[in-house]
């Protein structure tokens, strides 16, 4: 595959950070489902560079140019394809490394395996920028989610010791998923906004850079969907999670820490609830078997700090093999959390989505 | 998809726990690699219940028989199929508890997601038995990838507050991959083992279950292998970890940790060692950009507590949509951990393989 | 890929002519479905070697093992799997031949292929015997499809010379789809059939075999089905009738005739009939655009004569790279033909449910 | 799937006949590879309308813009984005029949499948416009094919009873190809070439169509690439091919005829030649078992003739649910086979491309 996800939605995404345009190509939408570019543009907006100090001051409109797939507003069912074309692109900033590996990049790994063919430029296909049009396509899927009583959120967890409230597992409400992705920094506490600000200021002033970790949610999901084995939710989520650069790690439900609980704890009872099946706490995450319960699909990814830091730091010239001092010039995020969040969220619409599409209509 | 993969290695799991039989069809191997199925089946006999009080005592032989795709001892090229017939069933001890869904199984989702077709004998086709195959497959695939001088190993990093060693994420060595795996009980430390065996004899005397964190690792894996974006060797050994039942997280190198540092911290810088590309550490866990480094491959797995506890539980007849008291009679693990450890590493061996075939051929 | 099909159906084939056993692995089936087993059975029988003088006299039982998916009778939605062990095999007589290439066999491809290391006593898994699995798919995909009313059936169109009538491509019927496959000899005419015997029989009697032509065709599949481009019915039903061995060509309604007629003769007219959009001619053969018209699929499939005939034949030893004679023993088809029928409309029943699976169902 | 391939290969192809764009995105590609792109112009010219009254006078420009995937001329290995902006589309000329369903057309299927959202204007992502990205796709692959020695090219076979010289499938050679490539009415013999201009003519002032059949050939492609059963040659090829809108039938080798002849007749002996595996004739079309023979790669393709005549023509309003008179206004081919030749070809090169691109690169 490379850049393509084969599931009940397909889509191809393409293009390199200073390249002339990047975009996607969604197969297998259903047809006739009206779009809001409106609302898709503010989808985007959320992951493009603010000007409050916690991203890079490049100026990336972001706008994406409507090919083919939509006709009269709605979907029509062919492949719909959106292209951003890049306009403030600066190379001249990153001339000067071209074979000095910059330290938690892709530039020595990319080019053992583009054999050095491969677009250097910004980071070219593994530049962060090709989350866009992964933002165009969740915003998409989410739309139509929506359609059918679906919402999905997220929100910043933590960053560098500063944590956020937790979602509510069992009660987190599509009403708090919109209110906090109406958000300009996405946190359910006000004060852990100023908090994490300040800790991403002062990382920006000391030529630093931090990470940390988005709580994603969808409510309204209904049971049943999924599969055991290779195509449950967990599988199809994470590997589209993964696809977002600086993800180190993904988990469900209460993750890691079920590691710590007793089977008597960690279990969560079902109960009957105004005549619908329900669990009385959902350690599970909203999904068992691969397939959803009903409850709140919740789960939580890490991020690693932005590689791109102003540091001298110490690397290898992998052509001329040489170990070199390393100083990165160019804009750059110190903390890419607050603009991952739409894209974590987009990663969830798309998975969420294909499953749904990929369940069998034909039963006996 | 469903129980298939279809990656570099493409495979198909089967069966359910109580039916006829188990089994994995893989396609796409490599032709012409010698296969010692001795080393196979000691493989699956690390996945085996024990006889130690860690396990069930259901007795499973799990001798896969050999359909086709190998011949005079090495592969053929054409699809190996293996099958496990299934023998000690005791399907009776299930039939009190059809449609009572056990907490924290699939019985409810399964039963939603088939329309109450599914064979819910001992959790049919979500079985941890499925397992085995999958055992087959990763042990197939670990000699292929041991031919080409490539070594995975897993152990138990920690159960429900006992800790193993970590493994040295820069210096592991295939001699201790090799040492760990061949351990009764798979942990760096015999003090961890014996505390282990406490945390599991306990919970199991108390009718509880517990669940752990397993550590995988790949030492001699060419660097430039995998792709970015949707078919990085993190995306691809995700997808395969999370078929695995009861996995909650996944994180590579230093995972969740990595949310609490600074840039400066977490960039691993690069060196030439030997005139060779190293990072002083690995933070990493050998993957940037979704491809290797060549650095070890490392990454940690959280598994919840076995779902099955003798203990009385609440619960919901989704048939009948009453509340009922549960009790799960027959034998269960207290702790699938131990037998975890060899999935794991299967997951990792399919992930790799798969790259190193997806890998093209035909540069310029 | 290699042996495994992608689509809305998945599923794996394995097996060689004389391994241990040969199999399939049928994923994605809708749940629930009653299968009725003696009539698979008689599906496959009419795929099993005739002692009529039309085929081989080699005896395969060939009943299919159910090892998983099917429970109480009906699909369980997990994946059902079939075995079928080998028992008369035979090998001694392939071993003098063992790398001399019989012609127009895949003994010298499947050489190169696999690096010498596939199996190659009678063919290996290039055997037509892997079309028996194949078989017990599309017979499983057709009795769920004619849940839904939707009839496929097929019958001799010619052998060398000796034309069957042809379908009514507009007013093919269940009833007569029914009838032909019920025959031990399926044509639509008896002259045709005694005919066609008599030249099978007098190719047999020179040691020389013949080829012919295989009519397929489906009622009752609803309009509106399929896809534009790369998934419509046409390029899924060519490549699942292209697994079948000996297949060399491929026409879909009036087919290649298509290139003599002018579009005002090749074009069929719109009408309505019984409030329902019909075409008047079926030139079309059901599909427009990769898309059912709702009119009566048709198609029909070119089969080589049986490569293997007792007559001296020049070839080459591909090890020895000598020329050399080749005298092939064993028993084998002066005709593939009457065998092959239902194996066309497996790939046609498999290529149909299918599609109908990859049907979106969430239109606006 | 729809409209994207996912083999060796992937590409995604999106677009509509009177939208902003058409493009596709190719997946997959080997890097570092010089494409030319003026000969990918060229091969794109063969497909646009020519003056010469063989085609529609529609202006097409139809020069690709690139949008990714190539860096200072060469493959980088991510992937490889084009698209053609539509500039001259008169979307009026269709107005008139938006719901009376064209004969031959998809209209009335593709306003099933898609439940009437589907962009109707000039046929939507069913026009034949979509073989421009089609053949920007097959242009690329074919140079990379040409880098390692492998030619393929198709010429006109017949168009409505005039017959083209065949290739000789044993002797073509890779200067043939180029010859028949570089000729603007692609025959092998003028006298065809004057006789098949009368025809179209004939059937242009007649206001009525024609269709014919493409014969197609690659030489220098290496023996043993491809696979048994669902992957083998004839499968990618035939799957790729019926993309091309009018197809009808594909034949590989001596195709239907087969089923005329006695084995005797129709197995290839093999022989050595040079030191070399060949057979003295062709039947197979350079194609055992799915896999390649060495000897030259032949197979032809059946086109119906022009749907869109300008003949009054009998039809259904399906909206209306009425019969209605329609008369096809716009400018269309009066025979699409010239300008499908390059389409054909390029099915051809993404095949053969992406089966060398399966090939496992680690056998023992």
């Amino acid at each position: 595959m490379s850049s393509s996800y084969n599931g009940g939605i397909k889509f191809s995404l393409f293009g390199e950070s200073h390249g002339k345009g990047i975009g996607v190509v969604l197969d297998n939408l259903p047809s006739g489902i009206s779009i809001d570019l409106n609302k898709v543009g503010e989808f985007m907006a959320r992951r493009a560079p603010k000007k409050d100090g916690t991203s890079t001051t490049r100026n990336e409109k972001d706008i994406p140019e409507i090919l083919s797939g939509l006709y009269e507003g709605k979907t029509t069912g062919t492949p719909l394809s959106a292209v951003i074309f890049n306009s403030d692109q600066q190379s001249g900033d990153y001339g000067n490394i071209a074979h000095i590996a910059r330290p938690a990049h892709a530039d020595y790994t990319g080019y053992l395996r583009y054999n050095g063919a491969n677009d250097p430029r910004g980071g070219g296909h593994f530049s962060g920028r090709i989350t866009a049009p992964l933002c165009f396509a969740g915003a998409v899927c989410g739309q139509i989610l929506e359609a059918r009583g679906i919402t999905t959120g997220a929100h910043i967890r933590s960053i560098k010791g500063v944590s956020d409230e937790a979602f509510d597992p069992v009660n987190i409400s599509a009403e708090q998923l919109e209110l906090v992705k109406s958000r300009s920094f996405p946190t359910l506490s006000e004060t852990a906004e100023t908090q994490m600000r300040e800790v991403i200021n002062n990382a920006r002033m000391a030529q630093d850079s931090v990470g940390g970790i988005v709580e994603c949610a969808a409510v309204g999901f209904p049971a049943g969907i999924g599969s055991p084995m290779l195509d449950g939710l967990e599988n199809i989520i994470s590997q589209l999670v993964f696809a977002i650069p600086a993800v180190k790690g993904i988990e469900f439900g209460n993750g890691f820490e079920c590691a710590e609980l007793f089977g008597s704890e960690n279990n969560d009872e079902f109960s009957l609830k105004d005549g619908k099946i329900v669990t009385k706490t959902n350690n599970h995450g909203g999904i068992l078997g691969g397939i959803s319960s009903g409850m709140p699909i919740i789960f939580r990814v890490a991020f690693k700090a932005t590689p791109s830091i102003s540091q001298p730091q110490k690397s290898v010239d992998f052509k001329a093999m040489t170990e070199e001092e390393l100083i990165i010039k160019g804009r750059h995020d110190p903390c890419v959390v607050p603009r991952a969040v739409p894209c974590v969220e987009s990663a969830l619409n798309i998975a969420l989505l294909s499953a749904l599409l990929e369940y069998p209509s034909l039963e006996g």
